[in-house]
C-alpha cells in the first residue's frame, strides 16, 4: 500500500515483503542473466520456495532491524530494487546495494532510490556511514556508487569467490556529513 | 520514509517500528488515560522497554504475516494508529483495531486510517473478512466500524477482562463483497 | 494409565497422547468420511506423520498450558474425544470442541465427555467462560451446546473457508456462574 | 480432574502440573527438612517460582516423552509423589523416584503409587527397564525398590554431590519379565 | 592444528571436528565391523551427512560443556578416538569412552589417549568420578577400563538394546583419589 | 590439555574456553588500559559473567565454524590471544585478530600465535584470504599485519564508533598464494 514516487516517470519505491514472491521471481526469470553477471541474487531465487525465503530473510532482517529491502516499480511492472544488506545501527554503519532488469537500466532509477532508502537511514535513523561494495568489474554498480556522492575507500583483493573465480570487491562509502553536504534529502513521498 | 496522506489536512499513515518507541511512548503518555477507558494499550506500554517491546511484537508479526501496526501523524505528531491484530492470509480473515489520543479525536483520523490498511488488505492481499471487536460500552469504535460499512455478528458475552471487570465484546465484519459494494477502494498513496 | 468413568456403559475418558498416534490414526481412518464432514480435523490427520504431528501439537499445548486433549474409549476403542482447541488462563477463556466416529454417534459421549472438561476447566483451574464454535450446518455440534446449557453470542460471517465454501460459524458460550447454577459439577472420577 | 485409587484409606495418585505450583511448594514446606535428607528436590522448590520452573520442566519432560511426575493425595492433601526422572522409550529404559512428607511416611503409599506407574510403563508404553538410584544411606528409599521387586545392581562409588559430601549411589532395577511374573499389574484406575 | 604425542611410535590425540567428516566416513568404513560388535558408533555414522551430524552433536557438546570427542592418528591416519560422552561439570561426573579400527587394536593406543583426557578432566577441569559403561560381552572394552585402574561398580542388567538383544552393562568407574594415587598424571604436549 | 610451543621461550598457544573465564578476566583486569586503547575487548569483559559470555561467544562459534578464540601463555600466565572474529568457509574468508597484555608485548608472541592459525585455517581449512582490521591510530596491530606479510586493501573511513570518536579502519589481507610463497607453513606441535 506504501509507494514513494521516483520521479515523473511513474516509477515508485515501495516495500517488498514474502507475499509478493510470485512476482519477484518472474522479474528474477526476466532479468536473470543480467543480473547475475555480478551479484548472486540470479543464482539463489530460482524458483518459487527460494524466492520467498530471500524474502523472508529480509523480513526477518527488517523485524530484527539488520536489512531491509525494497522494490521499484515502472508501469506497475517490478523491474529491480534497493537494499541494505546488512544495518549496523548501534554502529551507525550499514551496506547498500541494488539489482535491475535489463529493460529498467539507464534511467537512473536505482540511484533515485538509493537516495531515497539513503537519506532515510541517515536522516531518520541516524547512520553515519553507507557502504557499498561492488566488483571491480562491476562498472555499472561502480556507476552508481559515483552518482551517490560515494568516495572509493579500496579494494578487498580476491574477496568473493563467483562462478568459479575470485573477484576484488571495491569498497566505496558516503559519510553522513558529506551527505549532507550535498544537499541529498529533499526526497520524500510527496 | 513511506507515508501515505489521510487527506487535506495533512494526516499522514506511517509505518510504526521498534526504532520509534520513544516516540509512541510520548504518544501513549499524552493519551493513556483517554485509551485506556476500553483497551489494554495503555497498561501495557508503560515505559521505553514496554514501548520497545510492544512495537517488537508488531515487527515480529509483520515478519511472520500474522499482524501489522500503522501510525497517523498529524503535523508532525504521532496521534494515533490502526492495526491488524491478527491476520491470518491462509483462511482470508483479519481482526483490524485502532487508538488515539484525545486531541485527534473527532476528526474521522481513524476511519479513514482503517479505510486505506482494510483496501490493501483485501485488494492487494486477497484477505475476505475483517473483524472488529469492542466492548459494548465503547462507543466510539463502534461507531468507528459502522463507518466502515461493518455488520454486528454478535455479541461474545463477559469475554473481556479489563480493570477488575468483565466487558461483553461486540464483533462486527466486512466481507470482501461488501467492501468492494461500497467502493471504498478508491484511496492510495497520491 | 488415567481413566474417567463416562457412565455405565463402560465409556471412558482418558488422556490423548504421541504415543497413541497409531490408535488415533486407526479411529481416524474408521471415522473420516463422517468427521470431516465439517471440521478439518479429518483432512489433517491422513498417516502416522501427521497422527504424531497433531497430537504431538496437543501435547507442546498441555505443556504450555494453551489447549488439551481427550480421548473417549467404549469397550477398549477409541472413538472421538474432546479438546480445548484454546486455552487462555491468565484472561479466563476457553474454546471447547468434539469429534466421533459415526459407530459412536448418538449416545450422548461428547456431551458427556465435555461436561468433565468444562468442569474441571471451571472449578480447578478458574476459567470463567467456554466457547464452542460450529459451522451453522453442523446441528449435531450445535445440539451438544445447546445440551452443555450454553446460549448462543452470534454468528461469524464466512469466517471459515472448508472444502471450497466458506461457512458461516456459531460461537456459543457457557459462563462460569451459568454451570454453576446447572448444578453440572458433579461428574469426576469414582 | 483424573484420578487412580491408591487404596481404600483414599489415597490417590494424580498428574502434578504448572499450575498447581503453590499447593506443591506448601507440601514442600511441610516436607523439607524431612525430604531434603537424601534429595536434593527440597533445595530446588523453594518459592513460588522454583517451584513452577521444576513442575514446567516436567511438563516440558512429559511433552516430550522423556519424564513424568505425579502426585499422591490423601484427604485432599498433597503428600508426596512418583516419577519418572528420565523416561528412554526407544531403548525401554526408565528411571523411576519418590517423595514424601513425613506425616505420610509408613503407609506404603510411595510403594502403590510407583506399582500403578511401573505397571503404566512396563504394559502400555512397553519399557524392559525400570531403575531405582538412592544414595545407600537412604533406606527408605531402598526398601521401597525391594518391595517393588527390584534387585540390585551395583554401587556407583560417591557419585552424588550433595550437601557438601559424595554419597554412594545404588542402582536397583526391574526387567518387564520380572514385573510379570510377579503379577502386580492389577491395579488401574477402579 | 593441536596435537599431543602418544608415544615414539608417532601416535597422536587430536580434536576431532565436523570439516573432519569425511576423514571420520573413510576410518568408520574401515572399522565398521569390527567397531559395530558391541556398540552403536558404526551404525550412527553411514553416510557423510550422518558423519557429519554426528561430529556437529560433539561439537555442540563442546560448547556447552557436556562432552567431548578426540581422534588418534597413526601415520596421518585416524584409526580410532576417545571422548567423553556425557560431561555434567558441576557434579564432577563423566563417563569416557572410545573406539578403534581392527589394523590399530592392540598397541594401548585407546589406553593412552584415555589417560590424557581423563587427567586433563581431573586435573583441570576437577572432576572427581570418570565412569567407563561397556557390554559385559566387550571384553577389549574392559581390559581398558582395567588398564585404567578402574574399578567394577556393578552391572546394570539388560540397560542396553543393540542389534536384536539386549546386553548387560557393566560400570567401571575411576576416583579423583585413585588416580592421584596412580600417578598417572605425567602426560602432556611436550 | 592441548598446546602448541610459540618458540624457546615457553610461550604455548592453547585453546581458550569458557571454563577459563576466570583466567580470562585476570589477564583482562591486568591489561585493560593497554588493550582498551583502540579495541572494545576491555570494554567488553569487565566481570566474571561478561568474560564468560564472551568466551561463550566462541564457543559457539567454533561449534558453528564461524569463529575461533586461542590464548598465548608464558610461564603459565595468560598474556594475550589471537582469534578468527569470523570464519566463513564457503567463500573462503576469515577475519583475523590479537590482544596482548603489556608485559607481553614486543617479544613477536602474537605474530608468531598469529602464523599457527593462519597456517591452519589456509592448508587444513583451505581458506583463501585472511583479513586483519585495525584502526589507522593502532600501529602495534598494523605492524603485526605487516609482519604476517599481509598488503593494505585500503581505509574504511570512520567506521569504527569507539570511546566517543569515529575511528579509520584499515583493511590488510593476506592471500593463500601469498602465504605459501612465504614459505609460512613451518609451524607445528613439534
Amino acid at each position: 500500500m506504501f509507494a514513494i514516487s521516483l520521479g515523473d516517470d511513474g516509477a515508485e519505491l515501495r516495500p517488498l515483503e514474502p507475499w509478493q514472491a510470485e512476482e519477484f521471481l518472474a522479474h528474477m526469470d526476466r532479468g536473470r542473466e543480467f543480473i547475475g553477471q555480478y551479484i548472486t541474487l540470479a543464482d539463489v531465487v530460482t524458483d518459487l520456495e527460494s524466492s520467498r525465503a530471500y524474502l523472508q530473510s529480509y523480513a526477518d532482517k527488517a523485524a530484527a532491524e539488520t536489512g531491509r529491502i525494497y522494490g521499484i516499480w515502472t508501469g506497475g511492472r517490478l523491474v529491480g530494487g534497493v537494499l541494505f544488506r546488512t544495518m549496523d545501527v548501534e554502529h551507525g554503519v550499514a551496506e547498500a546495494g541494488c539489482w535491475l532488469e535489463p529493460s529498467a537500466a539507464g534511467k537512473g532509477l536505482v540511484t533515485r532510490a538509493a537516495r531515497v532508502i539513503i537519506g532515510w537511514a541517515i536522516e531518520e535513523r541516524g547512520l553515519h556511514r553507507i557502504e557499498w561494495l561492488a566488483s571491480t568489474e562491476n562498472e555499472a554498480s561502480i556507476a552508481v556508487a559515483r552518482r551517490l556522492g560515494m568516495r572509493k575507500d579500496g579494494v578487498l583483493r580476491e574477496r568473493y569467490p563467483y562462478r568459479g573465480r575470485r573477484h576484488d570487491t571495491e569498497v566505496w562509502s558516503l559519510l553522513a556529513p558529506e551527505w549532507r553536504a550535498g544537499g541529498r534529502s529533499d526526497l520524500r513521498s510527496p
